[in-house]
């Protein structure tokens, strides 16, 4: 704490994030009485909030927008008495009990339990020219800004759902939308790819296979003009670009959509003892039995993309969301219980303890 | 297989259970590709379509029925493909693959994997008067019996979430609700014992703590007349029948509703090398990359309750449904490869092999 930061209050169970996994712990939390408090983070509702139809989460068979299904779990955690704050966790402080949390504004709480429920962030290519048309026609978000470029030639970067999700939902406004990935084969599932395929056939989409971005060109003023690109037959050609084989050439765009994968926002919980992989993702413990959602710092549980590098889904995340509740009540409630046992009737002296 | 059993036809993937986790599993099986048939099993819609309201399923802020959830995730699954069928799986045969699955009615059907979704049934106690009362007066599910039995003294066995819900949906129908836990604390969320303790000072309920029941009196005519019960102070009276602190009594109630947990539905995985626990749960691998879901046998995943002892929630059982579902598919894929990898050209005789 330096002196600018103000402490606010102390809380029984502080989340961070209030994406699918925080607001399904905060649901949980409030009706053990642990009275949440969320703080909603740099990306308030987290990324179902970028999607505009969420048709596999079990329960909507019509589907439902990625908006209204945050504002269905808020309003849940909220009857069950979770509240829900603005406000970035910067800072958590392990080193004594309570926890210190300590916000990007400078406030600071205490908290006996953390669930990091704080997700993860669109990644970027670190190009040139990147830095300067982020948000002037280059998105992460084709929900979000699709709308402003119709009748252009939109690029989306990336071979997974998301990429085939943006792709799709992009030909309401395109020209044409091209999908560019790096490999010959797509991660997506089944369902997607059968879905631009379609497009394909119908000539709204064109697929560019073992193909990368190296270079965006254009200014915030007028927008993406064009991209250099690289292709090599074997793919991955921005690690072969020596390679006779690998083809450089220049491609007229509009925009540019990144869905090339995130990245995990746990850098708060750095100095707390709390593992995480190279990537950043934190090491919950897993396993079969209680206290999945633990990590190797008593008190500190992780839930949803911070974790999960694998399955990514609305119903996964809420699924672990909801086991970092039960996990954090059975961890609250032994600490009562020990904080009960040592308070009432002062010990004589010389009881025999394990500490 | 005998010679009564008849061959039905060869699926991609069947899973059997169609409660929470085998119809999320469904959704996404259908999605990708995997034209999945459900088995329904002996309860039709799992443990959830006993449950009047559901509060805590993330997504629903007014709650919604069990019987309603499940219907909308049964649409869900159809709308993409799933094909959701009766018959209860009996056997699964994994000495060759595919694998062979024998229904309860004789019916066989080969599949290239399986989702046990089996889920996990209400367990008893097994005392005298059981056997003959159970469907009499004596019913592990208060919303579908709680209203034969208006103005009686309802007694609810149990301390968990369950017990406490029960007996809380019971005193809309009972003169008294009376809970019987064999220990002295509860181990219900706070939000079911805060609502069974505002009954409790309104007279609705009464409590026992420390107490069982030993025998079941009454007729399959007249129904559930009395009751044995025995208590200690210490707990778990019945552990103790000979201590002289125990006390037996006989008590009067018109119903008695059993909410005292659940045993696994997975004796057909018995002989497949699927491990389980010694109470018979499976062993899925757990984990925290792919694969979470994945049983001792290559191609045979499990989800739901038939795996969680612990949370058993539905939204616990949704999200590791549709890892189920994603582990499967990945399975699936590979299967694709290789059967596509081996089958084209005729390989030189002597290529090298890993075999």
């Amino acid at each position: 704490m330096t002196e600018d930061d103000a402490f606010v209050e102390h809380r029984k169970l502080i989340v961070a994030g209030s994406g699918i996994s925080g607001l399904s712990a905060a649901i949980y939390a409030g009706r053990s009485n642990n009275e949440p408090l969320v703080f909603e983070g740099d990306e308030p509702g987290g990324q179902l909030t970028l999607t505009t139809e969420v048709e596999n989460y079990p329960g909507f068979p019509e589907g439902i927008s990625g908006p209204e299904l945050i504002q269905n779990m808020k309003t849940q955690a909220e009857r069950f008495g979770a509240e829900i704050d603005h406000g970035i966790v910067e800072d958590v402080d392990a080193s004594d009990r309570p926890f210190t949390v300590t916000m990007k504004n400078g406030d600071v709480y205490t908290a006996d339990a953390v669930i990091a429920a704080s997700g993860a962030s669109a990644r970027t290519l670190e190009i040139p020219g990147e830095d300067d048309l982020m948000g002037y026609g280059l998105s992460t978000c084709a929900t979000c800004d699709g709308a402003f470029f119709r009748d252009e030639k939109i690029l989306v970067v990336g071979g997974g759902d998301a990429a085939m999700e943006e792709a799709s939902f992009l030909t309401k406004f395109a020209s044409t939308v091209y999908i560019a990935h790096r490999r010959e084969e797509f991660r997506a599932e089944d369902y997607w790819i059968d879905r631009v395929m379609e497009k394909v056939d119908k000539g709204e989409i064109e697929i560019m296979r073992n193909t990368e971005v190296t270079e965006l060109h254009g200014t915030p003023e007028e927008g993406v003009d064009h991209v250099t690109m690289v292709r090599h037959p074997e793919g991955h050609p921005t690690e072969k670009l020596d390679d006779s084989e690998t083809e450089t050439f220049e491609f007229d765009v509009g925009a540019v959509f990144y869905a090339i994968g995130h990245t995990p926002n746990a850098d708060y919980l750095e100095g707390t003892g709390v593992r995480r992989d190279e990537e950043g993702y934190v090491l919950a413990k897993g396993g079969r039995d209680g206290g999945q959602t633990a990590t190797d710092v008593p008190g500190i549980f992780a839930a949803g993309d911070v974790v999960d590098h694998h399955y990514q889904q609305a119903a996964t995340a809420g699924g672990d969301g909801v086991k970092a509740a039960l996990d954090a009540d059975d961890y609250l409630e032994d600490l009562e219980r020990e904080e009960a046992a040592s308070e009432p009737e002062p010990e004589p002296a010389a009881a025999e303890s394990d500490d």
